[in-house]
């Protein structure tokens, strides 16, 4: 049998420099766990703007298509904010997610032991936290039409649109009732039901769908509420399901709760494939960072956890990922930080390849 | 001369009681400062359609279109969850902000001294906290069509739509950039204009109107880099200037992130009437909270604090609002706190018109 197949697109910014460590994690267990991957590795965002003119050349989707799982980096930069909008970093990404139709975003909000102190917020508050954000990926206003910039009468009009399907929502919803089946059984949806008539919809679909899902006890909650509440007491949360938009933000909003962003993977799921795989692209939630690229500064924790929800999520490999999980706590309780988890207290930072080698010695 | 009007609309919930704080101390202005209102009251809300079945009458409406100011409670309630869309009580709200056209909504998120204790933010994160949030409030995804539930093949989509146009964004920049003239002449502009087009059209207009401006320095963000910067160090933004979908969560956030989310005042604001006076609704931040309604708890310091910012923004009374907005921090310094404001420690609470009675004797 061949082995599984992974297609590593680094990106810009620090997305190299990360994932040349997650590289290192992947020839470990290689060498060390008979777990080879077939690795090739393509441009994406603006390094592949700058070598095809467009964010995603085609051969590189139709590659994503193929393999077992994709790893992605980060994508943009301030260089690019000049660039048409439609060919931005962002459009890359945006076409991964739609094409391979990745459609249940999972962004884990966990906040580390060692790192409880470094959160913007009281120590009680997010010590243990450990919740699950469900983010719709491939629709809502990120895709709707029409979209566009429109004259009408003497001026301009900027026009997007959020539009949800039933089955949408279902597919969606019934990725986050089966988290919350093997998690706390509980799962909160959230929209904006007060004001858009998509999260009428949105919500009805959540509650028929829970009729397959006795056991999970499912709550609503209008997303402003919810923005509210994460921030007062996100404790009270194990999964949340939410729209694509409403998603980017309270996702992030989460990341930051825990104060381990750069700490912070996550998992875009898809239909599965023949094999029985579900298609996937794995990314860390923080961005390219261009202000520290190439410095040898940036975090590769969130890459090299993103390659963890690989492993549990697209090769089974549920202890195999929670090994190098383990690793990574291991490493931060012994003391190393990176650049970014270190206050003001003039300990000295390890670079972003020390970290590396750190957690491949920890597994 | 005849007396500025006022009309009082309580809504639902802890609304009708929260108002009732607010007469005392309008009462006061009448009787001490020789600056007497004709108020007048109706429904709203829930409390509307119970009346008329429609959760703002006509008639109020037109009322609320000639008075010099409108104080609104809250609106909502389970009891209404199952009404239709079209008759729920936040129509009215909504109605109120699209017919007056208040298209510029002050959400000032301020720490007060004696309760960043009660922040789940560090104390240092957000002790003197001072932050104002301009929203736009009568256009984008709240009221763009086409919208509603259609029926496309054998499924049903849920769609809404989100429309800016160039005149609708410039002037809301517009009073943010007065804003930050009066305040530390910083002004951060949050979209998504990396995924959608209505983002980039409204940052090109705030940088368009930034001419006007030259001594208030802009910046732009993306939406979940901005709730995530709001989480890590909100001390960063002075005012911050967003859509009405964004503005709704990032408010609410921000509110949150002070711990005085009973403590809130804002106001929406339109263009100038004849009398030279902006049309002008006033209400607290927090919601209907129909858990407590009835029961005596409500903290009333949002809602006579929106009546402070009536009186700057409406009454050009400044410093009669600087006096309201002393005589509650120093009710606070005095220890006296209602339900929402106590931790775990035990002390006793005040009731709602203690409350009231306090700030009233402390003008
Ligand atoms: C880079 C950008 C297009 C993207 C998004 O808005 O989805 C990012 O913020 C994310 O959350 O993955
Ligand atoms: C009550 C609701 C319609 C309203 C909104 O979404 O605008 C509220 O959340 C607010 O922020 O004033």
């Amino acid at each position: 049998m061949s082995n599984p197949s992974l297609l590593i697109l680094p990106g810009d910014g620090i997305g190299p420099e990360v994932m040349a460590e997650v590289r290192k994690v992947i020839d470990w267990y290689g060498a060390k766990r008979d777990l080879a991957f077939d690795v090739s590795e393509d441009l994406v965002g603006g390094a592949a703007y700058d070598a095809h003119g467009t964010p995603l050349a085609d051969e590189t989707m139709a590659k994503a298509q193929e393999v077992d799982a994709v790893l992605l980096g980060a994508v943009g930069g301030p260089k690019y904010d000049v660039l048409d909008f439609s060919v931005k970093p962002e459009r890359g990404l945006l076409r991964l997610r739609k094409e391979m139709d990745l459609y249940a975003n999972l962004r884990p909000a966990q906040c580390f032991d060692a790192l409880a102190d470094f959160s913007s917020l009281k120590t009680d508050v997010v010590a243990g936290l450990d919740i699950m954000i469900v983010r719709e990926l491939t629709s809502g206003i990120y895709f709707g039409e029409p979209r566009g910039i429109i004259e009408e009468g003497n001026e301009r009009v900027g026009i997007n649109t959020q539009r949800y399907t039933e089955s949408e929502i279902d597919r969606v919803a019934r990725s986050a009732f089966e988290l919350a089946m093997r998690r706390d059984k509980k799962l909160c949806s959230m929209e904006k039901a007060n004001v858009m008539e998509s999260g009428v919809l949105w919500r009805e679909v959540v509650t028929e769908v829970a009729k397959d899902y006795p056991e999970v006890e499912l709550s609503h909650m209008y997303a402003d509420a919810g923005a509210m509440q994460l921030t007062r007491w996100p404790k009270q949360f194990d999964v949340i399901v939410t729209d694509n938009l409403f998603g980017d933000l309270l996702s992030d909003l989460a990341a930051m709760l825990t104060g381990s962003l750069g700490m912070l993977p996550s998992a875009s799921l898809g239909a599965p494939m023949s094999n029985g795989r579900p298609k996937a692209l794995y990314e860390p939630v923080h961005g390219s960072a261009p202000d520290i690229a190439g410095q040898g500064k940036a975090n590769p924790i969130a890459c090299i956890l993103s390659f963890a929800m690989a492993l549990r999520y697209s090769f089974d490999q549920g202890d195999e990922a929670t090994r190098l999980e383990q690793a990574v706590e291991k490493v931060l309780a012994d003391g190393l930080r990176t650049a970014d988890l270190l206050g003001e207290e003039g300990k000295a930072p390890v670079s972003t390849s020390e970290m590396g080698d750190a957690i491949v010695a920890a597994l």
